[in-house]
């Protein structure tokens, strides 16, 4: 793999940019692919994302992000279900097929129910991912971030619900940093094979500066990322890689720095 | 469990007193366990350290810590076991039956290798352990610290070493503040069973203010303390109970005033 045809800009490495920002500097840089974000399509408006994006060349490999599905009130829930299905038409619109779900902590502590709570819901939403054409992409977290964000925290986890679920619209998306650690994790990789959605890298680093935003550039940490994605490959999954960065440092680089360089470590390490 | 029969005062939670002001304070405050560190142990001389705790009436529930095996050179590795050696020594000499082993990083980025390499070392140590009559118990650390702290990262991968090393010397030692995320940990409590060598407490705080020196005082945070300890004590386990904090803000709080809040705190919460 030695050229950029399966890269993705997932847009959180360019945060600064805004989207058409973003999918001007991806024609620019040769990738051919962009990870879109809900928040920043809204603040372009969806038709007119949907537009750029179309006009542009660029293929759409994923939108973040569905999930976070737990709410205090039953009207709190609901709404957090709408708000899903509107991220699935949202999907759809956008011209891509997987809707990537981060699936949000616990609202009153108790991890078991909260755990049983998301896998209710992601079956909830799956006649409305069927008829959409979208697919639904339970995307582990970090550990680190069973308390605030994700009760969902590991491959095997993912795995375990996807099966459970047993339908082609669910899936899981693997994202190096959330899972590198996993002690089997190469034999949870393969155990997802098809239902892979999205290989998603960047590198974890020592010391990690920031639990949210210090995430590093693929090769500045210790990540074994070209092991993850041959492991990936082997499972059966071909599709787009995206590079997904949460760095403040990064951030205060220009964005075609930030592609220039994303390339240039995307071709030594992944 | 309404008094404090059980508790004990891991050293790092006081981390500013030496291990006589340690014990002082136990007996002031009527905490019969103590877990000691092998730092604070050098610093005040073993076989002192040994008479302190010896006539003070407490007991000790660990020593913390052996493990962190992997080095860069043969030299290195050998050295690193023999510390191990004499750690276990020093255990005994402390009169703790538990030497807790914190396993380290990899030392060339290779977890699986760094692994299977961990299970090797604990295997190489069992006769020595067995001699001195100290039962060696993983802890796994949380996943991020696999980077710099502990290849061992679950309970789940903790209990599966200790079942292949399958060796009454060989346990585990269970920190909620490591484990409370794992998808399964109830299931993998009742696992571990009497391999249960300890039980570690302290609370997850959201947001968390520091990777290693953030842990919260129990209640503080969002971990299910209650519900762990009970099923710990399902398992079988009915041995002292460590709270064992890393926290910069409760170090400058006077010592004897840590041990009340923690005395508190344990009896509401626990």
């Amino acid at each position: 793999m030695h050229d950029l045809s399966r890269l993705s800009l997932n847009q959180k490495t360019t945060d600064p940019w805004n989207l058409r920002e973003a999918v001007e500097g991806c024609v620019r840089a040769g990738i051919p692919f962009i990870g879109l974000w809900r928040e920043k399509v809204a603040e372009q408006g969806l038709q007119e994302s949907a537009r750029i994006v179309r006009d542009s060349g660029l293929r759409v490999s994923s939108l973040c992000r569905g999930g976070w599905f737990a709410g205090s009130s039953a009207r709190e829930r609901q709404e957090r279900l709408d708000d899903n299905r509107r991220a699935i038409e949202e999907a759809a619109t956008l011209g891509t097929e997987v809707l990537v779900l981060v699936c949000g902590p616990a609202a009153d502590g108790d991890l078991v129910a909260a755990r049983a709570y998301v896998e209710e819901c992601i079956e909830k939403l799956i006649p409305d991912a069927e008829q959409h054409g979208i697919r639904l992409g339970i995307e582990p977290l970090h550990p680190m971030y069973a308390g605030d964000r994700s009760v969902i925290v590991s491959l095997q986890q993912a795995n375990q619900i996807a099966s459970r679920l047993n339908h082609k619209q669910v899936g899981v998306v693997i994202d190096a940093y959330h899972i590198w650690w996993e002690p089997d994790i190469y034999a949870q990789i393969a155990a997802a094979g098809e239902r892979i959605l999205g290989f998603h890298v960047c590198d974890w680093l020592v010391p990690t500066p920031d639990m949210l935003n210090g995430r590093g550039m693929m090769g500045d940490g210790v990540i074994e990322l070209r092991r993850l994605r041959t492991a990936v490959e082997q499972a059966g999954y071909t599709g787009p890689i995206e590079v997904e960065i949460f760095n403040q440092q990064l951030w205060s680089m220009p964005g075609d720095e930030i592609l220039q360089l994303m390339c240039e470590r995307y071709l030594e390490h992944v």
